[in-house]
């Protein structure tokens, strides 16, 4: 049954050697890797205003000089990025870019970044989508964890089934949200160009000063709209050959969209003077005042929160793989690097899955809480990678080394400026949460790489171990006698002659009982019978066993479970699965060997 | 650690010979029991009034002859439910009743329908609760979920403490309940007679006309005031020595105050011309009416609270019995037989706070979704129980037992009547469901009954069986060569000299390597190697135990896997649990014996 929906959902497992086929266009790759950075147009310009209102609307125009600033920003970052994916052409995230050049900790810094941005990517971008859905149907908002859920496990659902047709799922809300945009832009300028002059600003209130901080924490909140500019760099592999060729022209058509539309939309907005409304978005605003309120309004609402939702998309894309490439450089469990049915990284596609619900279910699918601790991931990888390309210039030295030092330089310290100002600017907000947790997440990387480490040195096999003769002691726990048990003393003698029945009694007549019957069935066999105030079986058998261990430590003792497996499998239900806690209960126990010898129901 | 807290939160195992201690005294009996009925004072008169506004507020004088036929009703079940109680001294709940005296059919009926009555009580009393507290304190109202699974974990743990604690613990608040609302009633009674006479009801607007169908639904309504009374006979054998006079020392207490409260409740609404409200509850009207809006009116309101939580706590005591009784008779799971570490049946009180909890996120915590389900449940078993009690009475002809059966048949009657009215006025409402769930949980059980009769059967030893000498194939899966490996061939080559490694080769190359190692170290034992062009090792090795287990059907297979036992458990999380999945994968496979031999970690 479990099949038949897994292969409905998820589709038929394929064979290893189509690994290679299942690679991205260029069009598929765009809207994968794409819409975790598109998306952000769709917040960037109204996180810069409402830090600019509170100087007040006057002050708004600033908005023009600070998005040019952060559009600069845009192609310095991608024109690092280039260099990278050119450098490390089979995908060089932060992490692998930190870790070769900056040394081990600093890789792993990037790398905690990274994951929690990824988590929290998924967790703010469904919970933003759902409540654009939930703004335009109000009626749905008591319901929004439940559907923010659902988005997840679409998103997963779609990944799981690999990445090329997850490519093919997610290509139409991409395109949309691009068309929707330049829509709004092009029929944006026109009407202004062609139309009555839009209403002037409100009269100023109280407001804060001007100060160069509060510009500064402006400039840090449209940053927002470059998260999401690595997302290619590390998955360079997922592209057709030639990988790093085709990445990075993706990753020049991504840089010249996003500029086009942040830049439009911001540029929009100061000339229909729009003000940041907590009820409404700004792109709603602009949309509304341009397109009204038909069905074009809509196309745009429907296209904004699609492409919300879908920026959880680009993570589902990257934390898997970046996972499964620490996981090879043991610093994350090894279930990470395995390929699964469909030739997609499962294990790392369940667990982003599970800690993004889980964050959405924490935090109730609201956005604003998990918003501050969102930004300082990124910036922090972006300064290390590109450090990181600042000393492989200095190392490689490859032509034209000294102008791509330069531009890495120039990135890096910028990039540094911007995580400061974001850190100090949200520090009170729950910056400080990313503070702790990335300090923890490093603790526990080395931690895990120690224990293969050491896992490693205790399986060595150093020289080959003398032969020697096994003594058996065999041990049969036992409830009641009927065939199952009967079977598992047929095979208990089999293993051994020194067999004995155990049997751990809660009443003095079911013990005689018992004893009666053993006599009749299985008088070659002797029972003992262990006696107990409480009811629990396992205790009192674990201490039976440690004494027969104590009294010849040079035999092996294995412990023969009768167990049943029924015919139907909701019948599991109705046995008490004893044979399961008594393998558990046994499982620390040294020279101890479990065996379950099964009793087959045949209806 | 999981015993340290379970130690803090659930208390020391107890031996089983403390069970007979373990029994409630008459006040605490009264607590743990009469919860549920009296937390219905809390709602029982509005429900009456919520029907008959709808003819206008001239009839809520209605109230009086209506409630006065609830409390004769009443005292009809629990005059009825107190024979029940001398019939069957160790504990008669409805299922017991009908079983015996209407059939099994008819039992299983009752059984369902109390059953589903008790995960329905949980999950509204608490909600309601709940619900109160968040109309004191609104922005709680976000966290109601949250705050209602907690209610349901606290009231679970005092039940896995044992009983008579639980009774200890939910004292107070029962006490304080019945105090609350007689000081009300008493104050309200003097302040009516002493003070100004109260402003008279609001003008009529447009309303239905009066009907008999009307009155009915309102008298039906009112009925939520009965359920509950049946909780103490499914308790009996929780009373201490007499049980039978002691239960029905306190049923009869417990009829006394119901009625006490609840006609005073009724009465002071309708001389202090309380019209139901959606926004107040009547109690909340009435008390802020009669006691100002200080201390005493949030005693009151705290006080109702808590009986409707604590409401819950008569299912924790019921449920778990119900289940065990209907399991000793082999309808449900033989888990919810046993009694766990503090001699109560922890499986039930896992599975009711499951449930519940599953209803309460599934309803978002609302009792308006739940109500409609709720009374059918306990009509159906009143009807059943009493129609059963006619039986007993015409077959064991007891002392006086023609007045007794009048008593029970007009009761059957009676409940029978009130629970077509429930089933016609509810049913669009979700009464529906029940009618629905009912004979599919019957079908269930028969069916679960059915299970352990074949399988009762299967494992009869009819004879003998003929010793037969086993002969052993075993089977070494392996992914590479280590210590734990060879740990495994030693045990295997122990057990048979017809050994053979088996390992599945994702690619040719890790094929050689490990075939390389195998030469060097385990030179004595073949190699099968395995090939697959997917990626999962399951498939594969039952494929190639097929094949041995054909080629020789004599031959018993036994699966040696090699597998480690962390130093640490977070270890766990680092490796594979592959052997825990192969032995699950070979779990269906006869002739085949499944064994781990375990590799310890030293750190």
């Amino acid at each position: 049954m479990w099949k038949i929906l897994r292969n409905t959902l998820i589709g038929h497992p394929l064979p290893s050697d189509e690994a290679s086929k299942h690679r991205l266009g260029n069009l598929s790759a765009l809207a994968v890797f794409a819409s975790d950075a598109l998306s952000s147009v769709a917040y960037a310009t109204e996180e810069i205003l409402l830090v600019l209102i509170l100087a007040g609307p006057f002050y708004l125009y600033l908005s023009l000089p600070i998005s040019g600033a952060i559009v600069l920003l845009l192609f310095i970052i991608a024109t690092s990025y280039r260099q990278t994916i050119r450098a490390y052409p089979t995908g060089g995230g932060a992490y692998t870019v930190a870790k070769e050049n900056l040394g081990t900790l600093m890789g792993l810094i990037a790398g905690a970044s990274l994951l929690i941005d990824y988590v929290l990517t998924v967790a703010v971008s469904v919970a933003a989508g759902i409540a654009a859905i939930t703004s335009a149907v109000p009626s749905l908002y008591e319901h929004r964890v439940a559907l923010a859920l659902a988005g997840v496990g679409v998103i997963a659902t779609g990944n799981l089934r690999g990445v090329k047709e997850s490519g093919h799922l997610f290509a139409g809300p991409a395109y949309g949200f691009i068309l929707a945009m330049g829509l709004l832009i092009i029929v944006g300028f026109f009407r202004y160009l062609t139309g009555d002059p839009p209403s002037p600003h409100l009269t100023p209130q109280v407001f804060e000063p001007l100060s160069a901080f509060l510009i500064l924490r402006a400039f840090s909140s449209g940053c927002a709209a470059l998260t999401g500019v690595e997302a290619i760099s590390n998955g360079v592999t997922a592209f057709q050959k030639p990988e790093a060729e085709n990445a990075n022209r993706v990753l020049r058509w991504l840089a010249m969209i996003l500029a086009c539309l942040f830049g439009g939309i911001t540029f929009l907005s100061w000339l229909y003077r729009i003000v940041p409304d907590e009820k409404e978005t700004a792109i709603s605003q602009l949309a509304r005042v341009i397109l009204g309120d038909g069905i074009s309004y809509g196309f745009v609402q429907m296209a904004t929160c699609a492409i919300l939702i879908l920026a959880a998309n680009t993570s589902f894309a990257d934390f898997p793989r970046l996972a499964s490439r620490m996981a090879r450089d043991s610093f994350l469990p090894r279930q990470l690097q395995q390929l699964g049915d469909r030739l997609v990284f499962s294990n790392g596609i369940w667990l982003l899955a599970g800690a993004a619900s889980f964050l959405l279910v924490l935090f109730s699918a609201k956005t604003h809480l998990l918003i501050p601790l969102y930004a300082v991931g990124v910036f922090l990888s972006f300064t290390l990678s590109q450090t990181g390309m600042v000393v492989h210039h200095l190392k490689v030295k490859e032509p034209f080394w000294q102008k791509n030092l330069l531009i890495n330089l120039l990135g890096a310290t910028i990039t540094a400026v911007v995580l400061i100002v974001i850190l100090v600017a949200k520090f009170t907000h729950g910056a400080w949460i990313v503070t702790i947790l990335i300090p923890l997440f490093v603790a526990w990387f080395y931690a895990v790489r120690d224990h293969y480490v050491v896992a490693a040195q205790q399986l060595t096999i150093d020289m080959a171990v003398p032969p020697r003769k096994l003594k058996h002691t065999v041990i049969v726990p036992v409830v009641s006698i009927h065939r199952g048990v009967l079977s598992a003393l047929e095979y208990a003698k089999s293993l051994s002659s020194n067999v004995r029945a155990v049997t751990v009694a809660l009443d003095e007549a079911t013990a005689k009982s018992l004893q009666a019957q053993w006599r009749k069935w299985a008088s070659d066999v002797p029972l003992v019978v262990l006696r107990t105030p409480y009811r629990s079986l396992v205790e009192p058998l674990k201490q039976y066993i440690k004494e027969v261990d104590a009294q010849d430590p040079e035999d092996l003792i294995t412990v023969v479970i009768p167990s049943f497996v029924p015919a139907k499998w909701w019948h599991n239900f109705l046995h008490n699965q004893s044979s399961m806690l008594l393998g558990a209960a046994f499982r620390g126990m040294r020279n101890v060997v479990v065996t379950s010898v099964r009793f087959h129901f045949d209806r």
